[in-house]
């Protein structure tokens, strides 16, 4: 930090993105991207009369991307945020909810960013520990008068609450807003919260399309709630930043997510292919959790995470591995295309049997 | 506000966006956007293998267009600071030099997000009056011991200060940050202080792709200053939103600034027409300011402002009037085409004919 820099920002600690090497052509399993490309609707949204329109501001109202994401859940456009990505959306939540003292709780081992958020915007953030299976202690957040943040289904585990459970911590936390942060959802049919948000003034349910929607680098991310809830974000968005989502990425993120055929297709294949990779997994002995999102975590007794890690990256496959208390003996691998998972077991195969 | 939202939040009054009207086609001259569509490299850049990458997560190290930024500057790229428009750059630097109970200054009549930025970020803004003609008095601010924030051009009088005069002020306050928002440099030559970023570590100069390089749509700023206070900026960065500059507006604008011919000849062109639309207002005995930016600022003592504003927008004319203190009297108008100010001025004769 210069001598210019308040003094407040000196015990932060950024947020670490994954890896993006260019070195050598990767198979990039390391930041849950999807291995499908976008909606072919996003290639014909972009063209060259929208390109050209560019000299003028982008809507700050965002009314088309609004409408079409309430369309598809069924809930008013006046529900719905939009930021540059999900972390925007989180980031003003965490700002609009518990800024300057404010309290949060959420699992000790999640999405690492929220206590990044929390530092930078002075919320008091309880971690509360999950289980030693991985799995979140509904109890722990019932009647828990604080404001709560919890990823559902978990990263980097991959385990999910039922619907039934969130709904529980969110009817007992009446005087406090409940956040679900439901980046992986879409491949855990039947979790979703989006439903409550008519029913509870103080859920809010955020997404992205970077994971299921293939559109990690335009940056686009939601919330549903209730429309107070929503309002408050717009307020703190029109003191920050009203243009935040650009044309380019309000257009190609509205024609993806009305191409709902396209969507539901590369979901299923996303968790067939995610049933496949653990199944295999689980046949070579490995730990592996009941993920239900678009990645697999598990650990082998035979090599410990951070030499596979090693391993395969020096033969081209990208992974994750947290140097973390409680997860370090684990990994995390993004789901790839069918062809790509299939390579990385023969891959695992022979680094475990270079080893006996 | 909800009952959820932190009280520290009541008494902030949003920014106000420019009006974006679509109930019939405006020449629209209000938001001081660019009459010229973007260079041609970004038609060209943006392809169907830049879209179909999108799965992929944007770089949040933002190195192409960084470097593509510090080569049009001749300084190093990490002394860029990339943020998803001017507007975002900004905030950052309010957070991170003023956070809460810093010191700002900046003059009463400029561009109206600086008060706002201020209240949300708990910064301590004072408001220094300009001169009766609307200039800054560069005295207010020598030795001033605050950081400060001066927009050169201002907004919206178009009124520059001089190089040596913005250099006396940056020397003059080595232990405060002094920010140049220099949003509307390009069509004042000779004006930036972009070359001073290496003999002063406290100057920060913000620039944007919104109004020279008519992209704001795509929603790109930076600042070019001393690495100490890019590495400040970047630090809130990741800790708020890591990938706030998506892929195709990396790709975008660094085709953009390469294309020095295209942005040259635009920026000429806006010059002449602005110089053209002075000379016909006074012509017309309109008492119009010497603006050095894209607009200009302006009033006629034959109609108010405000019902002049009426009677264009009911021909199909946008401009911008601020019911405020002090410029209630003026209007803003951002230069079209010279096509389009032609016909703006022979709409504005028959205004003042139909009044007499």
């Amino acid at each position: 930090m210069s001598r210019f820099m308040r003094k407040e920002y000196d015990s932060i600690v950024p947020y670490t993105p994954g890896e993006q090497l260019n070195d050598k052509k990767y198979i990039k399993l390391n930041t849950n991207e999807s291995p499908f490309p976008a909606s072919p609707k996003v290639l014909e949204t972009i063209n060259e009369k929208l390109i050209s329109n560019l000299r003028l501001y982008s809507d700050p109202k965002l009314k088309k991307i609004k409408e079409a994401i309430a369309e598809f859940y069924g809930v008013s456009a006046n529900q719905i945020f939009v930021g540059n990505g999900s972390d925007d959306v989180i980031a003003f939540a965490f700002m609009a909810f518990g800024g300057l003292g404010g309290e949060f709780c959420c699992p000790d081992i999640t999405y690492s960013f929220y206590p990044v958020f929390a530092d930078l915007f002075k919320v008091n953030l309880e971690q509360i520990p999950l289980k030693s299976d991985f799995s979140v202690d509904v109890n722990d957040y019932v009647n828990k008068g604080k404001n709560i943040i919890i990823a559902n289904p978990n990263a980097p585990t991959g385990l999910a609450l039922t619907h039934d459970e969130i709904e529980l911590i969110v009817k007992t936390n009446p005087d406090n807003v409940v956040i679900i942060d439901e980046a992986y959802v879409d491949f855990a049919p039947g979790v979703s919260a989006v439903d409550l948000v008519n029913r509870y003034e103080n859920l809010m349910v955020t997404q992205t399309f970077s994971k299921s929607r293939s559109l990690a680098g335009l940056r686009v991310g939601f919330s549903v709630s209730s429309k107070a809830l929503t309002d408050d974000l717009e307020k703190l968005k029109y003191s920050f930043n009203p243009y935040n989502v650009n044309t380019l990425s309000v257009e190609a993120a509205a024609a993806a997510i009305l191409d709902r055929k396209y969507y539901e297709d590369t979901i299923s294949q996303t968790i067939e292919i995610r049933e496949f990779t653990k199944s295999e997994l689980i046949k070579r002995g490995f730990t592996v959790t009941d993920s239900k999102s678009n990645f697999v975590f598990a650990k082998s007794d035979k090599i410990p995470s951070s030499e596979l890690y090693e391993e395969l990256r020096n033969r081209g496959i990208l992974i994750r591995y947290f140097n973390s208390p409680r997860i370090n003996e684990y990994f995390r691998m993004s789901m790839g295309t069918m062809e790509q998972m299939k390579t990385v077991i023969e891959v695992i195969d022979e680094i475990i049997k270079e080893r006996e």
